[in-house]
């Protein structure tokens, strides 16, 4: 058949449907215990929109086209354009703190690879309208909250947390100006994946004969783990002035974010890492990436402060921070640690039918049971007993209820408990209240 | 702000969202009643894959593009042919039948009206591999089952029940050949919304001079709402071998689908009405579609049998029967008779929380309140007493917990009962015990 499911993209039978739907419901859950509202935006959206957002150089990886009444749209490769615009057309009459969430699927024109495909489904979630450090640590707890809730624990994940603050302050006291600063962070972030000599070259091209020394410097910057370090290297800076206020304001801003952590329970998770950049020029502030503890694979998870993209698109300045956790890297690892071993639902009941005659009866049984919530399954033609037994056996049925010419005459309902392989006849009476017995005796 | 949602698309604020999340778990909630199974396919697909199934005249109406690697695509316009690819590849492991439900967004280019936008959320329901009435029954209880579960009664919808079978019986009667025939059932497809004139016309062009006399064969058949008129018409009908056991067997097939349907309690709903031939050529026996009572507004939901498509799309070829519900109609129709009253979701908790000195305790109770499921809201600043109480209150929460520092140093959980009004001092120990019995006391 010549019309494959196109590269990057997924189809979904059953089986995987099960796994997703449980990741999906696992982010839900968490979310919704968080008191985040669940939000969502078109997925073909005007290509403006992310120009205006990531410059054009964002074209190259989107699915964009014109569509028959002349607009340039695109699918959307992420939610925060989206979200930006919905909070902004409504920022007067919104309730703040806004803690939104979105679970929806990107699309992104890139190379399929490990990890990454070109339809993915992400969790977004965001606090909007409020600029404090303990809405970046709510937003933290909920990330360590949401893998921890799939069973992952500080073995298997951590949070790298940085501050692109910090980074700039540390520019400013080198000497940097706001072009070269953007530039360097630029360098800095891409510093991992990079060979040291291609980030020395980086870096020449903007900080000469210095380059060298500043990378040194940059090494033990992305080497400190602890705060009294951070704190100490951050005091040792020659800032001056507001410059220097704003280091002291800054570092108190980190002591109420991971006070906020460790009374959460998430701070064992998190490590300070000012490796961690974040490419995206729109971010403003705390950065965090999350990573298979290994140091494996992709990012799990991302995000930080982006304090003026709501005002850059839509006029309306507003403080905010959010993550997006993909499904594919966090889907693999749940893999990976047997954490995706998801049961396929199996009908409550099947009904087996002795024949046309017999069929009224159970059609009937079959409407109330399925009306009250109970799964009912029986065969859509005449098949003989036996076949329908193996039959309800496959499909790991709980029950069968069986619907013979006898069973009718005498009036009684005849319930094969299939796991544990005894029947049981009971008077024919209110279906829905023998299985609330059932499952009541079944199941506790 | 130049970037606004595109024509034809929606925008979902939380309060939207929670209806959303309502339908869609309506109908999750009866496909799996009915043991259905949940899949999904890729929202952009091969354009080829929908040319395939419909011609090249749906081209028109989607969304269409070539794709950087020159790959012509399309965002899905429906879901059946990707079903039929994804059945298709796996024909021979799936057991049969094979029942299936999906709920997705589909995409299609036409002039946003109402009941019509360019996006819009279907639930599709299959039954593959299954030939016989019995499967049509099946599928057709689960959707009058899907309806009443909103609260929708016999006043409110009825399905309108057809047979292309019995269509080109008559058709046949009258002499005409296959070609003739598709022809012929287009127009009787576009009756209702054409005029006498036009619908004369059209025939004209096909029937020449004995189009009137067409005409008055096809208004009373479909006047005919009862099978026993039915039956009758049809074995009046001049044929002979072949096409007699045919239309026989048919009318037999008629009876084991109102019987079933008689059985499951839908019968009430369904309505004999051969003015529906659904347009697509691809239907291939029983069509149906389920409208408003009144008859006003577009269908609900609509479908049939297409035994033929599957085998068309991917060589295999396979009985399907199967019906598509979109939410716009639907969500209009719920709103009109006041179903759509969703409440949206409120905290169980809003902490209360003093100061600084007593965040702490107040985070590290959050966090254990929220792993054990339970919705917790608190100020992601200070914030005075009163300000958060009246938060508390017009957020809807049912307990405050207060965080003073007399709680704190006499060792006691303060909670606000805040649709009683009273508080009350508990010891203070495990949170989530003390919640569970809350909301034990509280809600029962």
């Amino acid at each position: 058949m010549s019309c494959e499911t196109l590269p990057g993209f997924r189809a979904c039978y059953p089986e995987n449907g099960t796994r997703r739907s449980y990741i999906f419901e696992h982010w839900r859950t968490a979310a919704e215990s968080f008191n985040f509202q669940e939000y969502d935006a078109p997925v073909l959206e005007p290509l403006e929109l992310y120009i205006e957002k990531s410059g054009e150089e964002i074209v190259g990886q989107l699915f964009h086209f014109e569509d028959r009444g002349g607009r340039s749209v695109a699918l959307r490769p992420e939610m925060t354009p989206s979200l930006a615009r919905l909070v902004g057309a409504k920022a007067n009459s919104l309730k703040r703190p806004i803690k939104w969430f979105n679970i929806g699927e990107h699309y992104r024109y890139e190379r399929p690879q490990k990890g990454r495909l070109r339809a993915f489904y992400q969790f977004n979630a965001d606090i909007l309208g409020e600029a404090g450090a303990l809405a970046d640590a709510e937003l933290i707890a909920l990330l360590v909250q949401t893998l921890e809730s799939f069973g992952l624990g500080a073995g298997d994940f951590k949070v790298r947390l940085s501050d692109r603050d910090l980074w700039l302050l540390l520019l400013a006291a080198e000497g940097m100006d706001a072009e070269n600063s953007a530039t360097v962070l630029g360098i800095i972030d891409k510093m991992e994946r990079n060979s040291r000599e291609k980030t020395l070259e980086l870096l020449a091209g903007v900080l000469g004969d210095s380059a060298e020394a500043f990378m040194e410097t940059v090494a033990s910057v992305v080497a400190i783990r602890g705060f009294a370090e951070l704190e100490q290297y951050f005091k040792a800076l020659p800032l001056e002035g507001a410059l220097l206020e704003t280091a002291k304001s800054r570092l108190a801003d980190w002591r109420v974010l991971l006070d906020a952590l460790e009374h959460s329970g998430a701070a064992s998770f998190v490590e300070i890492d000012l490796g961690i950049v974040r490419g995206l020029a729109y971010y403003t502030g705390f950065v965090f990436e999350a990573f298979e503890a290994t140091g494996e694979g992709r990012a799990l998870a991302g995000g930080g402060r982006y304090d003026d993209l709501v005002g850059k698109l839509c006029g309306q300045s507003m403080p905010a921070v959010g993550f997006a956790m993909g499904d594919v890297t966090l889907g693999d690892l749940l893999e990976k640690k047997s954490l995706l071993e998801v049961a396929e639902p199996t009908p409550d009941f099947v009904l087996v039918i002795g024949g046309p005659a017999e069929r009224a009866q159970a059609l009937k049984d079959a409407a109330s049971l399925r009306a009250a919530g109970y799964c009912v399954e029986y065969p859509l033609k005449e098949v003989a007993f036996g076949k329908q037994f193996k039959d309800a056996n496959q499909r790991g049925a709980r029950f069968a209820i069986i619907y013979g010419s006898e069973e009718l005459e005498s009036g009684i309902s005849k319930v094969r408990d299939l796991e544990a392989g005894k029947e049981t006849d009971y008077p024919r009476a209110d279906l829905v209240e023998l299985a609330e017995s059932l499952f009541g005796e079944g199941l506790q």
